[in-house]
């Protein structure tokens, strides 16, 4: 496949293939990304942490916390980190739980979605410049209700709370 | 928000976005797309009606039918016209199962996701000239095993299939 780069961002860059696939000659727009880490994290009380951040153009939207990696980053440590940037928690351990492209499509992108458990709280948040966000503690069970009810949109937390639930047969 | 074009292509677009948001200078990178439908379509045996579809770069990828929407087509229109096209099967009815972003922070694209029901088999498929793919048919609980390992790892698959599980209680 010839590969002609349109664009080098800063999360993302885009390039478009063309070439021969089974003999059929295809063009193929594809967004390039490293991917990320998203966790399911669960509190004293045994609330899940979130985060309510500003996506533009969404306004305030409520998400499970989530970082793109490092280059050369393992999922599992990219994990760790943005748990603790994000919320100020600190985790024992992260076990995987789902992962998931989430335009396999167009987009190179993979989501690894972990549990989190042990965790403490730590010192206060290690944002980037231009995060907008703040952390809201829900019940399981009304996250779920959200889910179901079109409150919570975004694809990791569907994805990593339905997993989660089906696992431990909340439904 | 400024808005720069970066990219305008077929099945998307790219712009940058910068300006103030709640007093703090931010920069997005944001994909532009038109949205989808993606269809949960089970055929006279109950089984889920899937399509196995070379998706650079990950070769044959297993998915539920799904597609663009058109320029102002309603996402329903757009779930019967694909299901037709991608696998033969006209549906009598399609049931809003779940609506979700698959990368909030950077696409605008949303899926909506439909449960088609009352199929009726009707001629060959209508694939676009690229579209590379064939009908497959699973049994429900073989998917969920499959997302559970994770063999099946496309997120409209795994949101629609464990929105409807969790519906009906199949955990």
């Amino acid at each position: 496949m010839k590969k002609t780069k349109i664009y080098d961002g800063k999360i993302l860059g885009l390039s478009v293939y063309e070439g021969k696939i089974e003999g059929r000659t295809v063009r193929r727009e594809m967004i390039e990304h490293r991917g990320a880490s998203a966790m399911l994290a669960f509190d004293e009380e045994n609330k899940v942490i979130l985060v309510k951040q500003h996506r533009f153009p969404h306004g305030y939207v409520l998400e499970i916390p989530a970082g793109t990696l490092e280059k050369k980053e393992e999922p599992i440590k990219c994990a760790f980190r943005e748990l603790e940037e994000e919320t100020g928690y600190r985790a024992k351990k992260m076990t995987p739980l789902i992962t998931y492209y989430p335009s396999i499509g167009y987009n190179t992108e993979v989501i690894h979605c972990f549990v989190a458990s042990g965790l403490k709280k730590m010192a206060d948040l290690k944002l980037d410049e231009d995060e907008i966000l703040s952390v809201v503690k829900i019940d399981l069970k009304k996250l779920l209700t959200m889910i179901k009810t079109g409150k919570v949109q975004d694809s990791k937390t569907i994805c990593a709370v339905l997993t989660y639930a089906a696992e431990k047969k909340l439904f």
